[in-house]
């Protein structure tokens, strides 16, 4: 039996993370747990966490997406009371706030928190340029103008992802995500009731947030993230090597050659 | 004879400006100037400059919204040619270091470059609040989260403006500007292809980039801005006093009580 228990949410990492421990348990919260894995409540908190201890798991992964879930005061159990007030605390601030809460009270518990990358490496690419095609001169100003501004708007919690064209920021993500912002700028170079002329091409450019725990939550992309920047009209996608883990490596790459877009992992 | 001339682009406030001074001289780069106004070319600058001292002019306005023009090098007179490195310089960058050297040229001239709002105090409203309908706390909390992100977007030149509903950030703006963002927040909210759940109400807040030269380029909103924040399902708007223009203030408020928004002016 192995130490490890894997906390998983919806998409594609969970299983990443279950072939790369077979023998890992397996638990999710209820609502986004896998099929098979043990689902828990988080108004029983307490309780799982003993159990987790009571089955010998010393390390915890977190992995995949969930939304923020509601709690049932009247069903909180005994082992749960005492944590409910930091965490409710923490709900009401910012994500990064909530996730630094939830690490916290596992660690607490005698768990040790890893990240989906310490376990498979190579979900992060070293730096360099993956596909066919690579960054001009042009993109290398809008990589810049865009490391710049995430610099600045990320220590607000906000945005790891923005699209910049000819220097000038096409759109900043926010809450609706990464998807939806390739999604609006498509919109926007459509000729739909959202078209305005703005300047042609441009990249995206995704980085964690500066002072993110990177145990958890790290941006990923993936083949539908460069078919959206395709739809969108950009030349390539930028992300921060170390800090934005591709999925599906190969199927990503295939996906931005066949739309002879650039990937590049810059410092 | 007026000592000051009004340099007009399109939009409500030349016409305003014209009002409030009906002497002075009208003046408008080719493309952009009004009916009737003197209309310059950017390579005839320095001669356009000369003709302003040669016919008394002592103050300078500029109002009204244009695009970045194009230079034709060919077209480039002698009075120009020394303006042209630091002009060229300047529209490589940001708009505000364009606007801080195209200040600087007409200042070198012996020229002294005014505000609208020196002219007509009126633009920018007092603090408070306008309408009937009032911001409640959670609007409260939502106009904090959005001073905090413009706050810290500012001084990478980028975004006057912020929609924040529940905390959370649903739009920044960018390029495309105040409309097309409170647009797109409207499709986010549809049910066409760019619906997603996101939370309820929220605000709009503008406020102009810390350090910005508030002579020139203030942000405005006026009754377009209300309509479009009220089918964006936004509860209200919130604008920084003495930074933000209101162009039609009495219909700009009537269209918020129509919609049942709050109008706030906050410090």
């Amino acid at each position: 039996m192995s130490d490890l228990a894997i906390i998983a949410g919806q998409g594609r990492l969970p299983g990443l993370l279950m072939q790369a421990d077979p023998q890992a348990h397996v638990a999710g919260l209820q609502g986004f747990a896998p099929d098979g894995a043990e689902s828990f409540r988080l108004e029983h908190l307490g309780s799982f966490l003993a159990g987790l201890r009571a089955r010998g798991t010393k390390r915890i992964v977190f992995a995949g997406s969930l939304r923020r879930p509601s709690i049932d005061p009247t069903a909180i159990d005994a082992a749960t009371a005492p944590l409910v007030p930091r965490l409710a605390m923490a709900m009401r601030q910012g994500d990064d706030a909530l996730l630094r809460a939830v690490i916290s009270v596992f660690e607490e518990a005698g768990l040790s928190v890893i990240g989906p990358t310490d376990l498979i490496p190579d979900l992060l690419p070293a730096q360099g340029v993956l596909t066919r095609a690579e960054p001009d001169s042009d993109a290398q100003g809008d990589a810049d103008r865009a490391t710049a501004l995430l610099r600045a708007t990320g220590p607000a919690d906000l945005g790891q992802g923005v699209v910049v064209a000819s220097g000038q920021v096409l759109a900043l993500e926010a809450l609706p995500g990464t998807d939806w912002m390739l999604e609006s700028v498509a919109a926007l170079r459509g000729d739909g009731p959202l078209a305005r002329p703005v300047p042609v091409g441009g990249l995206l450019m995704k980085r964690p947030k500066p002072g993110q725990d990177r145990r958890i939550d790290l941006p990923v992309i993936g083949p539908d993230t460069v078919r959206r920047a395709a739809a969108a009209g950009l030349h390539g996608i930028a992300i921060e090597a170390g800090g934005v883990m591709i999925l599906d490596r190969a199927e990503t790459v295939a996906a931005a050659d066949d739309a002879e877009l650039f990937l590049s992992v810059v410092p």
